[in-house]
């Protein structure tokens, strides 16, 4: 027996025997050719088998996974049918006499390279969609067979180095019990494929490839990341596997239900989204509506700053999706580690401390307006909030409500309708906002605590930086601290309060956070996936005795002490 | 009239008629040589005519400026003394035929480029020192001669595009009234002469060589930054001229008081200092100890991480000097914007929220153990405080505790005697340390709010980062809140408790921290040249008042209105 640690990307728990997907091998030869036009001819060739065989993929893709899914394929054919691209491999045949097969992968190669130095998860993603193109180019050039992953008909578990968007999209969910790749993380196209088709998966396993032989027996846990080959003990993977369906049956309980403590107090678990269609299937996920959708994603995959109306579909497509639930959308927070495409962001020494979210829309005002506009526009067909990130001083603050009002005006002007309820809010995310909350609560109808970024600020602390992400301690009492600031200061005006960083649907904080500052957390906004375990947590708590343990914890010096307190309280309640 | 706005980085206030110090202009030919012999020799002479006329630079600097000014110029002579640059020089004589000229240009700027590179304030002056030399070689090679500003004998105002350490150490206090440079800033070598030599300076004008003619009349405020060119109304130059000289008679008086409010409440005004030599005249600029000694400078002018002997005797130094008052030394505080030259940091994307100071330390324990036990060593000499920087969490405070422990123990093992009444403190300077202050006060003897850092870490914003640098405000109600906090968390345990950030020396912030929390800090710590102002001014306040004051401070929303109240305060007491 053998046991690995990965990146535990898709949960469930499942053995089968091993099934190891080899990257195709390409022999690129570098020999200069005579004949251009045959070279030529291939190429051509080589794009249209490529593109229908994408459409097939897509087809497969579109059944089993839904349309948005399905739609990345459209940007594989979009990439497949390039002009620039063909041109640019038809120049270097012409010019530089190279062969069909190397010209296409130097150009492809270069167009990666460009995505994978851009340093930003999402190029980088970009990057692997250009690869995944490439590799289907050069096996209709070179005649060799990518993978038949379509042909698999007994159950396995796939190994593979990394799985591309279209091998994912072929991955049949009758007989691939789960898969274990070497690279990838948690927001990677497989993994999100992977939850999407609920299939479990270990990401992130560094050299899985070389451990693992095609047969042995691979069991996988996808919520602990743990990956056991030739495990010793069968049988308690399949108690463990029995538990967790149990666990899943039971979950779906909660789907209808109110999160509300044994006695008697109700707060929100609501969804963080990063996509329109991520609103697709909330009501199944159990979401009390929208609790943070991350607009960004609207900037980072257009290819020019995105105008109002392509803004408002996305926003109206939400809204509409809810139309009983606050849905709060929170205007552009680029910059720190999210780039755009099309802007260039000067050097900074310390972008997270730095020119982002606000800060930038406050300085490029026609940009704000338009999300705003955009905003206003779209609120008719819902209940819209919307919060503004990155707040630091009420300078800030009172100057992007002038900017909403002078967009109100503007439209009102235009005769366009919007809502007269639309509520307006702002991220506490930075310590100076959390430390004088009660200020800030005058001017606002929610707060709503982003831990990921206020962790970071409060102690000083990029987690990203491996040699001291040690110090980003989500249950440490200053933290704690923070928040109960935050919570006080938005009581004392009334106001609501919620959480939609990864604290909030994390089960060791969640008892701890119903009872801060007495009333504690209105809402908790969290990943879909993590909502029914959040709703079934609360459910089987007291208000009250979450009041008692947050005030133990803040007596509490460090972030071990407080989380040796909620073990032994979620233990001794048989919650964990 | 023409008024320009630079850096004031040497207060005083003074006229007159401009004297323009233009760069040596070297014609460095390209011309290959033959006679190889007879260049080296010249190099060679002008190798000794360099290091003589150093010398003789460096005995006036002695008098003028003092030793440790001085010692500048031994960094110099080693600079023209090095054999490595020697040799690189001949060999491109030797081996590609270089005349002397340009191979000595070329060697000095691959030097100097190499320092510039860095992107490091202290390496930029390493860089700055080699240009010096390289000049004074080229001109003893061309016999061109460099500016003589020996010869100065009326009064003038200089005006260059920069100064070097040379130069400026030439500069005879009897006739230059000033200087003003386009480049530069407040910690340059030119900036730290002129206030040693308390010439008023004001630097990074940018272009001012382009718009000053020689023998016009300059005016220049070295406190506010303004300089005036022909200015129209001599007569109000005149007149604050006098107020400064008045004013600067007026704060000898507070050379030898104590900072005691009319009330009766007395406070601490301290002085950080960078080097031993900083200790010298502490009293004659009214220091009552030294509230932050920054440990790094002697890690950062030495070559390899220095041993325990070398620095015992730079902190035995400092305390010799300070027989009466406690010394605060900071334990090593490098990373984020200060790096090593024999040490390599990692690359981070955001270093000041990465690996620095104390979470160095105490990955490097045998560095951190060296420079503990220098401290114990050290502390029978004098009053000593160990002081930590950059504790985020009370597990860091206890480790490095601990280790303290352990360096005492291995010491008496060894009978090496040490005091027994060393304190032990800590940075106030990332909020969650300033949100539990009450917790980490347990543990300590003193706290020191170091607010430079606090204010970025609150606020979420680097400084120099031009487009946010608004952002930074110390008279922020958020600020003012964490300060607060702190006061009163140490208050708690009976834990004293100052402030080394540049808010500490301003008039604009003192009257709020000296209410604050009710008992206000204990101490202030500044740089020696703000220490009497700061006196006079808490000498002319009433500690009741201005708990009243920081009471309305805190109830404020904003930077401005905190600003307003205090200036309406200062100003109905005409202490402004």
């Amino acid at each position: 027996m053998k046991q690995l640690k990965g990146i535990g990307a898709s949960s469930g728990i499942n053995y089968a025997k091993a099934f190891i997907i080899e990257p195709p091998i390409f022999q690129i030869l570098e020999d200069k050719i005579k004949d251009i036009d045959f070279e030529i001819k291939k190429v051509n060739e080589s794009i249209k088998s490529t593109i229908s065989q994408l459409e097939v993929i897509k087809n497969i893709a579109f059944e089993r996974l839904g349309e948005d899914k399905a739609s990345i394929f459209d940007a594989h054919i979009q990439i497949a049918q390039d002009p620039e691209i063909k041109s640019q491999i038809e120049e270097l045949i012409k010019i530089e006499n190279y062969n069909s097969a190397s010209a296409t992968n130097l150009v492809f190669n270069n167009m990666s390279e460009m995505f994978s130095s851009m340093d930003d998860a999402y190029f980088k993603e970009r990057a692997s969609d250009v690869i995944d193109v490439k590799n289907r180019m050069l096996s209709n050039l070179l005649n060799i067979k990518l993978p038949d992953i379509m042909s698999i008909n007994s159950d396995v578990i796939i190994v593979a180095h990394d799985l591309s968007p279209s091998e994912t999209a072929m991955l049949n969910k009758k007989f691939v019990k789960g898969f274990v790749t070497n690279i990838g993380g948690r927001t990677s196209h497989a993994a999100i494929m992977a939850r999407t088709m609920e299939i479990p998966a270990v990401l992130g396993l560094n050299n899985i490839t070389d451990i693992v032989k095609n047969d042995q027996i691979v069991a996988i846990d996808g919520s602990a990341g743990i990956v056991e080959i030739n495990p010793n003990n069968i049988k308690e993977w399949e108690d463990r596997k029995r538990i967790f369906e149990k666990e899943k049956i039971e979950l779906k309980k909660y789907v209808d239900k109110k999160a509300t403590t044994l006695d008697n107090h109700t707060v929100l678990v609501e969804a963080n989204i990063g996509k329109p269609s991520d609103s697709d299937n909330l009501n199944q996920y159990g979401a009390d509506g929208v609790g943070l959708y991350r607009s960004e994603f609207l900037y980072m995959e257009a290819s020019n700053w995105p105008d109002i109306d392509n803004q408002f579909n996305a926003y109206k497509y939400v809204l509409e999706k809810q139309p009983n639930n606050l849905v709060i959308v929170r205007t552009l927070d680029i910059g720190g580690d999210k780039k755009l495409p099309y802007y260039t962001f000067e050097h900074e020494d310390n972008p997270f401390l730095g020119y982002r979210a606000i800060r930038l829309t406050l300085d490029k005002v026609d940009i704000f307006k338009t999300q705003l506009k955009a905003l206003l526009k779209a609120s008719k067909y819902g209940k819209l909030g919307i919060m503004f990130p990155m707040i630091c001083t009420i300078d800030e603050l009172l100057k992007a409500k002038e900017i909403l009002e002078k967009c109100k005006n503007e439209l009102e002007t235009e005769k366009i309708e919007f809502s007269k309820d639309i509520k307006v809010g702002m991220m506490i995310e930075i310590p100076s906002a959390a430390l004088i909350a009660d200020k800030f609560a005058k001017y606002v109808d929610f707060f709503s605590i982003g831990t990921n970024d206020l962790i970071q600020y409060t102690f000083a602390v990029d987690r990203m930086s491996p040699k001291i992400s040690h110090l980003y301690q989500p249950n440490n009492p200053s933290l704690l601290k923070a928040i109960e600031l935050t919570i006080l200061g938005a009581k004392k005006h009334n106001v609501s309060v919620a959480m939609c960083g990864e604290m909030a649907g994390d089960i060791m904080s969640i008892p701890i956070l119903l009872g801060l500052g007495e009333k504690g957390l209105d809402a908790f906004s969290m990943s879909s996936s993590s909502i029914l375990r959040a709703k079934k947590l609360i459910c089987n708590l007291k208000h009250k005795e979450c009041i008692e343990l947050a005030k133990k914890a803040l007596e509490l010096e460090t972030a071990q002490q407080v989380n040796d307190l909620v073990s032994n309280f979620l233990k001794s309640k048989k919650l964990i």
